[in-house]
């Protein structure tokens, strides 16, 4: 089992515990070799019942025993003040105020909710694409008032944004600047959570709209691709890919699958003549983000795995491999239209959401910001 | 009821009667005003049976009384002498000789097939698009040898292909020529036939790939939106488009829908500036093909229905709107990387195939290309 | 076109007119013989729009133009004075209270709701099995203060109880008393209305539970195949089977099947020795219900449809023949334990719930309980 | 890891190592702590091959790299000679022959096929049930010609039968014999093999027929909970339940969910007054087999798990708790017409086939039925 610096255990707590996301972030957190949950936050409605009372269980594995007797808390900075560490699976009607506050009582956040994705101080973070966001974070403190020691906010990237800026960062890498981009999604029902999607919404059917969604993905791409700009009055500030411009197109649909998000990205390069398919593909091969250099215990050995089979990704097949930590890319092929055309799956309950929080706090561990005691 | 131009009633036939698309064509023409089904042609382990016994009946309605003790014949032209038309619902693998065996024999085919959709002669006809290309027939009827007086094969196009070249001919009308299309499919597994996708491979699942089905729609696509250009030597081609070139890129998956393609479609103008997504939308809406014009009794009356709702079209909600015999067209917009972004529903099961045969014929009939005695 | 009694159209109102079975409603009544739509009622938050407006259309034909713009109103007597039958498709927190003010209002109620079913004075009545409970209504509306002229309630069963009481019916008719019946059910989601069933519940699974079906398949079958008891005083009562004692056991499970609940019921007769399966297939077969020798207009040719296939009925094929308004029946055979088992495929949104209803009405108009004036 | 007997690796082949039950023998035996795969047996058309290229891959994990360059061969026994176990995962229509010449060349088979399953001197072995029908081998020896020293068949059950008979075992073990069973089965598409049920028969469907199956399920069920009588000619031969007459009733349906058969199931009980619903659920949490107590390696901790909520088991959630070895029970409740109605969830690809023969083999080492050397 692998070491965190310090070799101690980190304490963790997780609000929206009850929550989809919350339990996954439980199932992942309890064979952690670094982490230890130590509090969980729910709404008042849980609050004060064990865990196994409060929650609607809907993992397919049982609930870990080290939760299951745990008492769960309102999601109040007080009962979280002993976690180096607190991940947030919740809902972004609730995650605004909370996760303010928290960082208002300098604890650590780790979310998966929306609302502070956008915001010019926190980094959205995509933990095998642009960890080296996570140099704003200083100035993230400065800005609070008090100014913070330890507190901060990280945000991990909508679920259907995450799985494709892992291969476009490893062709950018390789090629230098993506023109355009234009993505079409097909989703799971579970990236809308529980109850989610209603079935009669859903099976045998394609529904060609996800409300917001479009809109995020060609705004967070920018983000997440682009760098931080040091600005002469020494103010980072994220450039959005400013110095490359960069189009993309998003049309997200959502299919009757489980887990898995697929998607058919078609892209141009600024550079021309463009890669061939051939060189693309070992491109993505040969990918190994800081993560899995730095030794990011929940990183995957294939950030992407690049099938050669005609007929791969799957969602079905896929989606579990490598427990969802990685993304798959096939069908790597020439574009008529732009330069290159493949196919990406990715996980969107494991990289596309609990698990990118996770490993994005493994990097701030052996980053060092994250101080553990 | 609407009168074909002679009052008659005339005899058709059907081959592959009893496969899925056969199915297909036999539910639609028993209710025909025009077409009275006359001789059901299949394999020879179908033939000698009553219609009944050979079919492994599966759709959603009965079989009509009048084909239901109707026997099965072989697909040898001497049954079919009477018909002046011939719909082909065979498989690929027969519907080569057969097709042309019945061709030789001066009979008049409407194939759903395949087979001769590359064939120089053969016009490849979407009938809400290009009926024009039934100018070839004089060409081709006098290539054969002997020339013939009557017979000759016309095609529908591949179900993907058939939905979203509606829109495009639209869009070319009112805007001129298109430069580049992006298309992603989501297809319904109907598409593949019967026994098709094997359950295991698609519930719960998406497969990225369909064998040979980007190629079709990216090589269709040109023939049917392209002219026809007349040589110096009095010969006729089909000119793919060519004064204008026009790119296209198709991406291929099936999902788990029983009827009805789903499309993604962004397009790039000639023309700059590009019309707007408005203008868009109202060209869609006001296209009228000559189909409806000339009367053609199975037309819808929307040849392009354009939803407003931002979650339209769904297949599960729009596939049956018209009988399938029209396109849905929603989420008018633009598109960062090309001009204008769009979701095209068709029915692959009916203007996607045998709905497509049966007003291909229609428009032979009302044009004098066939002859009714 | 069907005439009724007096050869005019008749005004009725919908309640819950936005709701999955008010939609229903809206479809089914805009298109009948009799009956005119003249109010719609639904919430406070529907109140004073446009029905397009108002309502979350789920159905897969377009909004009856008739309704599109007609204002919606609240759910008060007021508003449906005029109208001599309301059809009631309110959901079950809200029917309790509406309906029975809208019977104290001397006012015709036939509702889908579960509220009224085990009422002594309120007929549980399946169309096509005891329109002669009816025979129950000059108590109810005695019983009333003051006593009503016009008003009552009448209920239409559960959608799973439906389908399986028309061929018990049938087979006590021609064999004499059931003893006991085992049914397991395999339930559309449609069932449970929209939103519903959560598509992460359902997808790729079988839920063995729906709250509360299997005690009011259990309970409903005893009052709908029961009789009507005399008492001395002149007070009647529905009797429950009473006379020979039914057992029915129950085991209702959620499927994903968009419409058409399955069914799979053994039976034992009293009659020994029990009639053979073909002797049962002609009872079920020879069934003619009152409301076909009556005249109902919405009652199908085939009140059960028997097949021979030995894989039929399915929902996906035969859900929809007849429009949903009788009942398939299939695989009929000797069961080992008890006596004999079968399937049985109901449409549980046509003959399990709004097409229930307006036959009951068309009985009520054609027997005079309903006063058309 | 546990030891076998005599703390050696025991060689075995797998005979159909390509197709879907081969492929699950692959995955479970690449882990396995006693036995090592030595031979790989598939049709002509693999053989020659390497695994990796014969095989059309469907597991959701991938090909384990101890298989994926083995040579695959036909399936002739000289290629087999060192194996002192055969797992059998072949089609029916190859089963017959080739299990027959594998034992004439004194090979040890389990077989998942059904081919020998009625014969009356091979055991049909549910490894949670009737380990004791082992007992049987001698005898099938010594009716070859020549006898055999080491070869012998066991088969186990249909994936159907399996699940159920476990807790009907438990139950007879508890409170005596069971008089009547009526049980009706909702059965995943992986029971039907690759490719199976064709998606257009099962999405949104349910078939209420699965031909043979619930004659296997009546038959089998006999024979498994049934004893072996000794006869005065020291001949055995298998009960069938033949002292305490059980009657069976089944009924198969195939619904859409991709692995794990739900069953719902009443029985009777010849004790009077039959168990409570508690005693039930604690015989069912009480029941140890004697794989358990012997030390399987296989056999998971909770051969029956029973669950306490209302709308569990679930195949989604609950098919792949410890790894599909045991089954699920819940719902135990009192049935109106028999005495005590509930829920079964079962694997069917794993305790419902290749887990089942790994488990008898397991038991046949334990017991010195299969020889190791």
């Amino acid at each position: 089992m692998s070491k965190n610096p310090d070799g101690k255990q980190i304490k963790v707590g997780i609000l929206g515990a009850t929550g989809t996301v919350g339990q996954r972030f439980i199932t992942l957190l309890a064979k952690h070799p670094w982490f230890t949950i130590h509090v969980l936050g729910a709404s008042s409605r849980s609050a004060g019942k064990t865990y196994a009372k409060a929650v609607m269980w809907k993992q397919t594995t049982p609930i870990p025993p080290v939760v299951r007797d745990m008492i769960v808390h309102e999601c109040h900075s007080d009962h979280f003040a002993e976690c180096a560490i607190i991940f947030s699976g919740l809902d972004a009607d609730a995650a605004g105020e909370i996760e303010s506050a928290f960082r208002s009582a300098d604890l650590a956040i780790f979310s998966n909710a929306k609302n502070y994705r956008r915001d010019p101080s926190v980094p959205l973070i995509v933990p095998l694409v642009n960890d080296s966001h996570l140099s704003i974070i200083p100035q993230q403190r400065a800005l609070q008032n008090p100014p913070l020691k330890k507190g901060f906010i990280v945000t991990n990237a909508n679920c259907s944004t995450t799985g494709y800026v892992i291969p476009l960062r490893a062709l950018e890498r390789a090629f230098g600047p993506i023109e355009s981009c234009l993505v079409t999604t097909m989703q799971a029902i579970s990236g809308a959570g529980y109850p989610g999607v209603p079935s009669l919404d859903i099976i045998d059917n394609v529904v060609p709209y996800i409300g917001g969604e479009e809109e995020k993905m060609e705004w967070e791409t920018l983000k997440i691709l682009g760098g931080i700009a040091d600005g002469d009055d020494g103010v980072k500030t994220f450039d959005m890919h400013a110095r490359h411009p960069l189009r993309v197109s998003a049309s997200c649909n959502r299919v009757p699958v489980i887990d898995g998000h697929t998607m058919c990205v078609s892209v141009r390069f600024q550079q021309r003549p463009p890669p061939s398919p051939q060189q693309v593909r070992e491109a993505l091969v040969a990918y190994t983000p800081e993560a899995q250099s730095i030794g990011c215990p929940s990183v995957p050995v294939h950030a992407i795995f690049v099938h050669e089979e005609p007929d791969r990704p799957q969602p079905r097949l896929d989606r579990y491999y490598q427990d969802g930590a990685g993304v798959s890319v096939g069908r790597v092929r020439q574009c008529p239209v732009l330069d290159i055309k493949f196919v990406v799956l990715a996980n969107n309950i494991s990289i596309g959401a609990a698990t990118s929080s996770i490993i994005n706090a493994e990097l701030a561990v052996l980053k060092g910001v994250v101080k553990v005691e």
